[in-house]
């Protein structure tokens, strides 16, 4: 029997010694291995944690304590440990369990994950509910270095002076985020680890590491403490005690220090600094950790053919204009950026993950004459509404989004679907938003968008659709893809004109319009088909979206056209394979027939 | 002549002295206060940093120089002395000048002000700009100490390790914040301001500042220095030379500093730390500065009956319910929730200006147990648009959100319309939106949502309509406030409640629907008027909102419905009287009667 058969429940791995909790954790590293062999996932970052995720169950009770990820790339030992060793063969696969912490899912999942620098502001909230209604539990928050920087975070860093107690944070530094960056913090981070050594905050610490090799150290290292750590380090003007750098794949190391935290934390919040390999155990991950950060089946790194294009797309259009940057939120592998990095290192920007910053500053740059080119995915973009909003459209500035991933995306699940983008997209004065099918289109719109010189949103799954003929969009934003006499089929995005054309197969006299444009409306068409019966097909939640734009023009001019919307229902869509996704949202050609 | 008066364009201060320029800013002063006087406005953050701005006209030419303002609550000495003197007592009227700096309005005006802290991501962006494009200007960021603390400023302190060089942001800290707030680094800066005294940076600063008062200062301060102006000191790690703290309110000292922080620029990033009286020279001001800090005609500060009833509410609540925690983001008083601060402290938090973290905290309360409600402006939780969607909806968690100032806001103008709530908050799966009328709707609505256990959003302006016999919610959510067999008006909130009444007063016959509850839809109802002629009425965009939402229920079941939705039009809506808003987004019983 393995060691990790042996474990039934979280609690079982504290009746382990060190030298099983080791074997555990190879039991552990061997098995997210082979089901993201099969599943595909976040393979670098989640072997990262296997050693600390062990060590914190040798020490906490997650029954009792709450163990909250930021994003969650970190969390598979922990859905391993916890309860679902039997079920984790399932991940992200239908009725599987998630890739990300769901409370909906288990009790040991205190807090979601998903999107980047909720963990802290949870962990905060948690303590004080905690307080407040007199219970006893410590709270942990795992965040990476790379969304430690992320606005959210830093706002809970920030925002209370003194931290609650039996709070910590443990900051799992991998010196790598999901592509390197150059952040100030991270920067400081970088320096501080370069020093191999525990290094220790004041008094209250000092008296915990009493007689420890810590202690020993802090002679020796005195100027160093006093510099980073003094008054002034960064983390303990935020209210916590500083403890670091540890290795955070040592268990030896961990159990000892994380015994200490357990302890310290009840005088004072705790930010634990631990340094991790990304991909520790898997020698191709650990060497390009950035390339197999999120895998496919076969631990193949995937890029969509739509990435690909953007990124060449982009390279050559700044071969003829100098003043494009491009600017992601620390994607540039996932968006197709890494290739404007590489043949155009001047005009590429990566702000790290800060969605925020990224929209805002590419405002700053329009205003100063510059033409940004902002490529984030679609369910990323919800962070930076605001800033699309207040100082993009309102300025009317010629920023350009880019939204990779757009419409559902499958095994990530239901933090990570792009189906709100054109609800929170179409309704803001100013903006434009196209919707191209193929690669060509794409190029197209991105042509398109740089010559308009206002706010533009260019949406678009992973995959294109087949090409076709290409019309340009300036000579016909919506194209009559199969003219008819019968019903009209607005289809938004390649897999609902591929649908809508499966449709048409059944019954010929379809009209099916391909909808590239979806902000303005193409008033034209859409009084030529108002005595006809109009079906959309879109990727987004029906409430809200293009559907429902086109609903609205009828009604601000008072006429009475029928419509039937398709799109996805008002629910969150959770992880599983796409086409079952669809299906269940209706997105089939006999629910379609059915309802014309 | 008066000193203000011999002004015609920035330039001409560079001529004046430092007598000159006391009485011009006592002019400034003067002007502030009795334009205020008539037209309402942000008066104690304005009065704080006529000094300031006088020095850095003093200094800079902002015909070339950037000067871009955090908030912007501090922009009218900048107005009045760039090129909108004459014009000046327009500000917030129709067709007059905005009460924030507006690109459209003035070249003067570098950036958009209006949401906090969107101001060093937008210089940076510029500086980023500048550089490419070889142009030679400096951009200079002005920033209070309540919005430095917002995420987005924290993300662009820390997203690039080097700043810019001839960059410059002013840190104005006049220790109040809009209301005072328990920050990390607020209490930081705190610290640091008592000592009065400047005290600078490293050789670079040192160089340029040779042989003066601040050199001979060092000495004395020497630990002072080094324990926070090291190579610890939080702005440095952040790639500045830190300066300060100037005396924001002397000409003279503001004039030496900045002439040499100009120089200075030119070889580093420069964070200039000033410490400013809120409301100075007004005494009523400068004594409850939060009070003042934005005021409405004769100088009286505005809470609206509904902020009033919220209050109130929020506190009978808790006295029968200790879970209840009322959370604000930096704005008790406009929220209502300082009689919540009053009469239970323990109930309360004051996040400061960080909209995501009020929200992800709250969810992290929910999750512990407790039961949060989030009070923030409709157009302040856009930032947060996200952790609404991914931290509470997704989880399905019990935080309400109580949305003031929904609809059209006057005279603060295109920045702070409420009228995109409904568009952003429509379409999150699991949220129930309600919109109630009076203060007694209110009241019921707030106990609704406590007792529904789901994220629920309520939406009202800033004033109450009349009284009427409750219904309550629970009972019915749409309520028939007068019947009849024709045309149906579903009315959203007070004012289109009323214009709704106003309209049948013209025609006996109209069905006029209050709709008190967004979402879920009433299918009752509903399925009852398919087959009239349904007019629905709201104070938000026509695209995505209620009455979208209204058509796109019927487009959904393949129910050809009329219906007409009256909303906002698809543009921004500049400053002015509310009913001049009103009337020309076409909410008049004339235009409403034209087309039934």
């Amino acid at each position: 029997m393995s060691t990790l058969e042996s474990i039934n429940v979280g609690a079982d791995v504290k009746k382990l010694n060190i030298k099983e909790l080791e074997l555990l954790s190879e039991d552990i590293r061997k098995e997210i291995l082979s089901v993201t062999e099969k599943n595909g996932g976040h393979l670098a970052s989640n072997l990262g944690v296997v050693e600390t995720t062990v060590a914190l169950y040798k020490i906490f009770d997650f029954a009792k304590d709450k163990l909250i990820f930021d994003v969650g790339h970190q969390c598979y030992a922990h859905k391993i440990l916890s309860d679902r060793k039997d079920r984790f063969s399932t991940i992200r696969t239908d009725g599987g369990i998630s890739g990300f912490p769901l409370r909906s899912e288990s009790c040991y999942d205190a807090f979601i994950g998903g999107h980047a620098g909720t963990s802290i502001a949870a962990g905060i909230g948690f303590c004080e509910a905690r307080d407040k209604l007199k219970e006893d539990y410590t709270v942990i928050c795992m965040v990476g270095d790379a969304s430690i920087v992320n606005g959210l975070n830093l706002e809970a860093l920030s925002v209370k002076g003194e931290k609650p107690k039996n709070f910590i944070v443990v900051l799992n530094d991998n010196g790598m985020s999901i592509s390197k960056n150059q952040n100030g913090l991270y920067r400081y981070l970088s320096k501080t680890t370069t020093k191999r050594s525990y290094v220790v905050g004041k008094k209250t610490i000092r008296k915990v590491f009493r007689d420890s090799f810590i202690t020993k150290l802090l002679g020796r290292f005195k100027n160093f403490v006093k510099r980073l750590i003094g008054n002034s380090n960064y983390f303990e003007q935020q209210g916590f005690k500083y403890v670091g750098v540890v290795d955070g794949n040592n268990v030896t190391k961990l159990v000892k220090a994380l015994s200490r935290v357990q302890l310290a934390a009840k005088e004072k919040a705790i930010l634990l600094h631990i340094k991790t390999t990304k991909g520790k155990g898997y020698s191709k991950a650990e060497e390009q950790a950035d390339v197999y950060h999120g895998v496919g089946e076969k631990l193949v790194s995937e890029q969509g053919d739509f990435s690909i294009c953007l990124g060449q797309s982009l390279c050559e259009m700044i071969d003829d204009d100098d003043k494009i940057v491009a600017i992601t939120a620390g994607m540039k592998d996932g968006t197709g950026l890494n290739a404007v990095e590489k043949a155009h290192p001047k005009n590429f920007v990566d702000v790290g993950i800060a969605e925020e910053y990224a929209v805002t500053s590419a405002a700053g740059m329009a205003a100063g004459g510059l033409k940004p080119f902002v490529a984030i995915y679609s369910t990323f973009l919800q962070r930076a509404y605001d800033q699309v909003m207040h100082d993009v459209c309102i300025q009317n500035l010629p920023v350009v989004f880019c939204l990779d991933r757009s419409g559902l995306v499958g095994k990530d699940g239901c933090t990570h679907q792009g189906v709100f983008d054109l609800s929170y997209l179409l309704h803001l004065p100013n903006l434009t938003v196209l919707a191209p099918n193929t690669k060509a289109e794409l190029k197209d719109a991105l042509v398109y968008a740089k010559e308009l010189s206002r706010p533009v949103a260019i949406r678009y799954p992973k995959n294109s659709g087949v090409e076709r003929r290409l019309t340009p969009l300036s000579k016909d934003p919506w194209e009559v893809v199969a003219d008819g006499d019968g019903e009209v089929i607005l289809a938004v995005g390649p897999r609902m004109l591929d649908l809508a054309l499966k449709v048409r197969e059944k019954k010929q006299n379809l009209k099916v319009v391909s909808v590239r444009m979806l902000k303005p409306l193409c008033s034209r068409v859409l009084q030529e088909i108002k005595d006809k019966k109009i079906i959309t097909l879109e990727e987004n939640s029906v409430i809200g979206g293009f559907g429902s734009y086109v609903s609205s023009y009828y009604a601000e001019k008072d006429q009475a056209v029928n419509v039937i919307s398709f799109g996805v229902k008002d629910e969150f869509v959770a992880h599983g394979n796409v086409n079952n996704q669809l299906e269940e949202n209706g997105f089939t050609v006999e629910n379609i027939l059915a309802n014309l």
